[in-house]
C-alpha cells in the first residue's frame, strides 16, 4: 500500500489485493470453506445488495450506521450494501428454507463494504466466511461451532489460536436477581466495561462484592471456571456457568491442546447474544480471526449458533503460499503445457520465440524453458 | 425462484443462491481460477467500489449507465459498485503492476453488480471469472487467451462449446479504404448489426458487392476464412483477416476437435474491441458463457487481450456435484469425525442422541450412522 499512485485512485480504506496476496485470500476461503463442508455445512450465497428493511432488520440493526445505501431504480425503495452477511444467512435459514430439516448447517464466504472505517483498521471491504447452526439448542451445538473454528483454522496453517469465551447473558442475570436500578445497571455496565475496579467496588453492598470477584475471574478456561464454580450465583446465572462449563468440556474433548479463556463480564460487540460468545485470536496477530456465539434467528426467534471468520486477519496469520515451479515454453512447445503441468509445473508461454531462452526465461521469474520438447535449467540461483 | 416469499424479500434480479448450486458455483470459479493458474495468470483482487472516475474511464464508460453509485462520505467524491472487472484489472496491470514484466498475466473472478437487468436476463448480480494478457502483441497472444477459455471450460466440464470469432475493426478499415461518408457509415453499420442484407444491397456500388459477400460469410472458421481469402481486400483489411487466420491457425493447432466460426461483420457489444474479438457459447445454455478480445489498456494504451466468464452461465452448462456420502455421527462419535471424513464422508454430528438413529440419519439425508465407533447403513432405498 505504499504506491503513491495508487493511493490517488482508490478510495481510503479500499485496497486491489495483488499477487500473490490475492491467491492466498482464495485458498484460505476454499480450505476454510472445505472443512465446513466436510462436517455437513451447505453453501449459501445471498446477494450483495438487498433491502435495507431486510438487511437492517433485528440484529442486523447494529450495522445500521456501516451500511452504504443506493436507490433501487425498479421498486423506488432503499437497498443497502451488505455490511455483514450473518444476518443475510440467518434470513435464508428462517425464510426460504424454513421448512429444511433442523438443525440447519449452512456455509458462507464473500465480501462486506462498510461506510467507514475505525482508526485501528482504516479498511471498508472485508472478506467474511462463517457457518451457522440453526435450530440447534444444547451445549453440543455450541462446542460444535467453536471446534469447527479451531478445526478450519488448523486446516489454513493459524497455529497458537487462542478461544476467548464470553457470557453475554450472565451479567444481566444476576443484575434481575440483585434487582438492581436502570440506573445502576447502566453504572454497573460501564464499570464492567472499562474494567474499572474501583467503580465496581464504590457501588457497594452485593454488586461490589460479586461483580468484584467476577472482575477478576479472567484467564485460563478451567481455572476461571473452578473460581465460577466456588462462587454463590443467582439460579438463572448458574445455569448460564453450568452450560459454559458443559460446552467448554465438549470442546476440550475434542481438543485437548486448544488455548481456551473466559471472560465471564465481557460484553461490548456480543449485545445481541443469548448465550455462549467468543472470539478468536492468534499470537502474532493484532485484532481478531473470528468471534461468534448463541444468538436468535428470525421472526420465530430460532435458536442458533454461528460463527463468523476475518479472512483478512486469517490471510495475516498464515504462511505464504510456496508457488510451483516456473517454466516458459517456446511458442511449439506450448502443445506440452498440459504435460508440464500435470508434473506439477506452471508454464508460460513464450508469445514469440526469443533469441535468449534464458535470458527471458528469468525476465519472467522461471527456473527452466523449454525448447523443441526438451527442458532447460536457466542455472540461475535466482531462479 | 418461485419461491413467493423471496420474491417479497429481494429485489428483482437479486437472490439467494441455495445449496447446492452455491458450491457449485465455488467450484466452478476454482477450476477455472485453477487453469488460469496453471499458465501462470496470477490472481489480483480489486475493490467492490472505487472511484467512478476511475471505473468508468476510457473503455470503463460503456457500463456507465450500469453502475450504481454511492457518495463515499470520507471524501466526499462519488463512488461506483463495480459493473464489470476487466476495467478494474486493466487498471491495476496498467498503474500498480506497471513495472512488472510484460507480458503480464492476471487473472480475477468476483461479484458484479448492474442497476438494471435486460428483458432477456433480469439478473442484476454475475459472478464473473476472467483473464488479462497484457503487453501482448502477438497472434500467439490472441490464441493462447482464446484457447485457455476452452481449456478452462473444460476443465469444468462444459461439453459442445462453440467459439464465434468477429473482427470488429474490419468494417471500419473497409469503410476507410472505401472513403464512406460518415451518414453512409452509419446507414451500412446499422444494416450490418441488423443483418439486412435488402438494405446493404440498396446501398449500391461497391458497398453493396463488399459488404454483400462479407454479410454471407458466417459460419465454420475454416470455410469462412477460405472466403474471406479469395475476396480482394483493400491492405488495412486484409492484414486484419491475415491476423485472424493465423490466430485461428494457432487455436486449431491446440484444439484440433474445437468448434470456431467466423461472424466478420459482427460488431454490437464489442465496439472498444481493436481486434480479433469472440463470444462462447454451449448448446443447450442460452446466452454466452463468455466474450472476450484485444482492446488497448490503460492510458499508455497497452496492447492487451482478455477474456471474461459469466459463471452464471457456465453452471447452468455443468453437471450438478455428486455429493459425498453422509454419515450422522452419535455425540461420542464425533471425535472419529476426522477418521471419517479422510474415508470420503460427509459429516454430521447429532447435537444430542437420538432415540431412533436410522430415523435421524434419514431425516438428515445420510445414509449411514455411527454409534459406539461402528457404521451403520439406514437400508434406505431413499438413502
Amino acid at each position: 500500500m505504499s504506491d503513491t499512485a495508487n493511493k490517488a485512485l482508490l478510495p481510503t480504506g479500499l485496497r486491489d489485493v495483488l499477487p500473490p496476496d490475492a491467491a492466498l485470500e482464495a485458498v484460505a476461503v476454499n480450505r476454510l470453506l472445505g472443512v465446513f463442508a466436510a462436517h455437513g455445512y451447505d453453501r449459501v450465497k445471498p446477494p450483495l445488495i438487498e433491502f435495507e428493511e431486510s438487511l437492517l432488520d433485528g440484529v442486523g440493526a447494529v450495522t445500521t450506521k456501516d451500511t452504504f445505501r443506493v436507490m433501487d431504480p425498479l421498486s423506488q425503495r432503499m437497498m443497502g450494501v451488505r455490511a455483514d452477511m450473518t444476518i443475510q444467512v440467518a434470513r435464508i435459514a428462517t425464510t426460504r428454507m424454513v421448512r429444511h430439516p433442523r438443525p440447519l448447517r449452512l456455509c458462507y464466504a464473500g465480501q462486506v463494504l462498510r461506510v467507514k472505517g475505525s482508526q485501528l483498521r482504516p479498511e471498508r471491504q472485508f472478506t467474511q466466511a462463517g457457518i451457522e447452526l440453526i435450530g440447534a439448542d444444547t451445549p453440543v451445538a455450541d462446542a460444535e461451532v467453536i471446534g469447527m473454528v479451531i478445526r478450519a483454522l488448523d486446516a489454513v496453517g493459524v497455529r497458537d489460536v487462542s478461544v476467548d469465551l464470553m457470557l453475554p447473558p450472565l451479567v444481566p442475570a444476576m443484575c434481575d436477581a440483585l434487582q438492581l436500578s436502570p440506573e445502576a445497571r447502566r453504572t454497573l455496565r460501564d464499570a464492567l466495561d472499562q474494567k474499572d475496579a474501583a467503580a465496581v467496588k464504590a457501588m457497594g453492598g452485593d454488586v461490589a462484592g460479586v461483580f468484584g470477584v467476577l472482575l477478576g475471574c479472567i484467564g485460563e478456561a478451567e481455572e476461571v471456571l473452578s473460581r465460577l464454580q466456588a462462587m454463590d450465583l443467582p439460579a438463572a446465572a448458574a445455569q448460564r456457568r453450568d452450560t459454559l462449563a458443559e460446552v467448554i468440556a465438549l470442546v476440550r474433548e475434542e481438543h485437548p491442546a486448544a488455548t481456551l479463556t473466559i471472560d465471564p463480564v465481557e460484553y461490548r460487540g456480543f449485545e445481541y447474544h443469548t448465550g455462549v460468545s467468543f472470539s478468536v485470536f492468534s499470537r502474532g496477530v493484532s485484532g481478531e480471526l473470528g468471534r461468534g456465539g448463541r444468538y436468535r434467528a428470525g421472526e420465530a426467534q430460532e435458536r442458533a449458533v454461528g460463527a463468523t471468520l476475518s479472512v483478512d486477519a486469517v490471510t495475516e496469520a498464515m504462511e505464504p503460499l510456496s508457488s510451483g515451479p516456473r517454466v516458459l515454453l517456446s511458442v511449439k512447445d506450448r502443445l506440452l503445457a498440459g504435460r508440464y503441468q500435470t508434473d506439477g509445473w506452471v508454464t508460460l508461454n513464450a508469445l514469440q520465440d526469443p533469441q535468449d531462452f534464458a535470458a527471458e526465461a528469468r525476465r519472467l521469474g522461471c527456473s527452466h524453458y523449454s525448447v523443441g520438447g526438451d527442458l532447460h535449467a536457466i542455472n540461475d540461483k535466482q531462479g
